[in-house]
């Protein structure tokens, strides 16, 4: 099943995957999904928002439970962020005929779709239409780098784009949603855990800092004289790095825009974004705030202009307590051990779900910590006992 | 006069002047140079690199004295920056022809073309391979950020690249060339001088800097374990600064470019320029090997590799020294007041041509310093000064 999926949309010299929604590697990794769903005699289906959704059981009947992830990737990601989730709900499915568990809920497996936002610049869109947190005339707006807009490139990939929008009688007829998920840092790692559950999405804003200096002769302008945004950008930078370090935060400046961007022109402008989250809303308010007093202050000193932006921003995602309770409960049953919980710093559809839906999620070990780059993995070991705690969880859930 | 050269090829947005090599705009400004030529009763002719010569007398007899400078523009530059040499030209010949001067020797003016080097990413294109200092071979090999090569557009210009090359004879039949400049900085200003001498060109060069990293995901991954390139780079940025001022130098980073350059992706390259230029040789390497030793401390400590690659070095240009006295003679006959004499970090036509020919420049106050820029500026007062410096320096030439 992995082996099927492992060759779509890779790029031949990265070794990265190109999985952008809507696009043939995207079809592939859904006809994919539908040959699974359909092979295991589950009932196929796509929503109005284009989720895929493989069924066991009637889900009119109500309070099924539900898991998956996405199969869609960044501009060259790794094999497992999205697919893993994916593949274990299948895993996990035949993990549980064979064990003949009995299933008095039905039992849901989804593929959201465009998780990452890799072409349309937003992330989560299927599950935020789902949702209602993305409403229909926004989402009609969103564009590609080609021009094209969502609208269209759902109408290319053979998908009405006039059906799309909020689905609360869907999301109604869902009691639990647990989305399984490699993780994005070395946690498990440090602790020697092959599976967690997460506690919470940490809060996350994007911040554009512009920088306006004066363009000049980069050979002629005496020191003195310069108003250049640069060394202003810089001390920001390590600013950044400092003010995260103390708040046990992260905080990256991984975009910039310089104009003119000439060898030998001083520049008129640095535009650097920053990224910062933290574990809660107050140390993620001291990072911002200590970052932008070391930026004016060397702003202030050196006749740079500073603007600060926030462009967005998502408050902390507190997943639902009673359902990570149980999840621990169900996970520790056998052996006694104490499943750790964790937080983490990265977005997923199981965040937006959780505002409509009683979700959870698992992680399983990455012992690299990479993620969104072709060197994050998971060995096979821990990918069973994903499969195998996930199996758990949903057999103690649909027993209910 | 120079009413008729303002408006061509000025943005109407950024004021700034785009005056590319054999672009319209570039045709304008030669049109209105054989307009100046013609109207004046002066020989006019283009040589085999498409440099555009008028003469008063015959440049055969030799020992000839010229002067000009350029009619292109960096990409939004000023109004002065080239034109002011050219357009001084022809007012300092209307001042001797009013003077009544006896012109013992040929006198010419100048257009050298594609000086900026804004379009194919190398200056000074027309004086270089006048003095062979650019070989045909590596002329055409260059290219527009539109894959037009640089014969291509000469010939789309009505110019014959097949004719381009070293032109010695040319060059040997000039007995003196003076270049009138814009100063591109404020020492006039803080000396209180409307006109000065230059004395040489500093050395001058561009250095790549490669930090590599590790890409990863901004949200996830801890400080601790991240391999991100961007605050080596800021350190690197701060450091340059703090060299240049130890050892009365400039150095700047003005171009970068980042991979991926996504908002929420630590990145795995940033590659930055720097464009460093010293009064001296020592005082350059004192500032280069400052830099990169702090780049690589910080680099190493922080699992970046670095890689610095020197692109371009130009070593100092030291005026002919005769006659830069004779210069200094002739501007403080009247007077008695002594002409400063600086040097300059830019690269002019006059450097090039100050390896065939003894070579002086002149420049005129500029009192914001401010260069390559539509804030580049100079008085009308002090611009009659230079003409009237430069009229003092012809006639004193062409006596003997």
């Amino acid at each position: 099943m992995w082996a099927e999926l492992l060759p779509i949309g890779r790029h031949p010299d990265s070794k990265g995957y190109r999985r952008y929604a809507w696009t043939s590697a995207d079809a592939e990794c859904r006809d994919w999904f539908k040959e699974q769903a359909e092979g295991r005699g589950l009932t196929y289906e796509v929503d109005r928002n284009g989720n895929q959704w493989a069924w066991l059981g009637d889900p009119a009947e109500g309070d099924a439970v539900v898991t998956g992830s996405h199969l869609d990737s960044v501009p060259d990601g790794g094999a497992f962020d999205g697919p893993l989730g994916v593949v274990s709900a299948f895993a996990a499915l035949d993990e549980l005929r064979s064990r003949k568990a009995p299933l008095n809920r039905p039992l849901g497996i989804v593929n959201f779709g465009d998780e990452e936002g890799a072409r349309f610049g937003l992330a989560c869109v299927g599950s935020r239409l789902a949702a209602g947190q993305l409403t229909v005339e926004q989402a009609r707006l969103l564009t590609d780098g080609d021009g094209v807009t969502l609208p269209k490139a759902m109408a290319a990939a053979g998908y009405d784009p006039d059906a799309i929008g909020a689905d609360p009688e869907r999301l109604a007829r869902i009691g639990a949603f647990v989305e399984l998920h490699v993780e994005q840092g070395r946690a498990l790692d440090l602790s020697g855990d092959q599976v967690g559950i997460a506690s919470s999405i940490w809060p996350h804003g994007r911040w554009r800092f512009d920088f306006r200096g004066e363009a000049n002769h980069a050979g002629t302008t005496r020191l003195a004289d310069r108003r250049d945004p640069m060394p202003t950008y810089a001390e920001t930078v390590l600013a950044a790095r400092r003010e995260a370090e103390l708040a046990g935060a992260v905080a990256t400046f991984g975009k910039i825009s310089v104009e003119p961007n000439g060898v030998n022109a001083i520049p008129s402008l640095v535009r650097g974004w920053l990224d910062s989250r933290a574990p809660g809303q107050e140390a993620l308010d001291a990072v911002l705030d200590g970052i932008t007093r070391a930026a004016r202050e060397y702003a202030d000193a050196h006749g740079i202009d500073l603007d600060v932006t926030r462009e967005s921003f998502t408050p902390v995602v507190e997943f639902d307590h009673a359902l990570r309770d149980e999840l621990g409960r169900l996970l520790g049953r056998d052996t006694g051990l104490t499943v750790p919980v964790l937080g983490t710093g990265a977005g997923h559809d199981a965040g937006i779900l959780s505002g409509s839906v009683p979700t959870a999620m698992l992680f399983v070990r990455n012992p690299t910590g990479v993620s969104h780059s072709p060197a994050e993995s998971a060995t096979e070991d821990d990918c069973v006992a994903g499969v195998r705690a996930l199996a758990d969880v949903l057999e103690g859930l649909t027993r209910r």
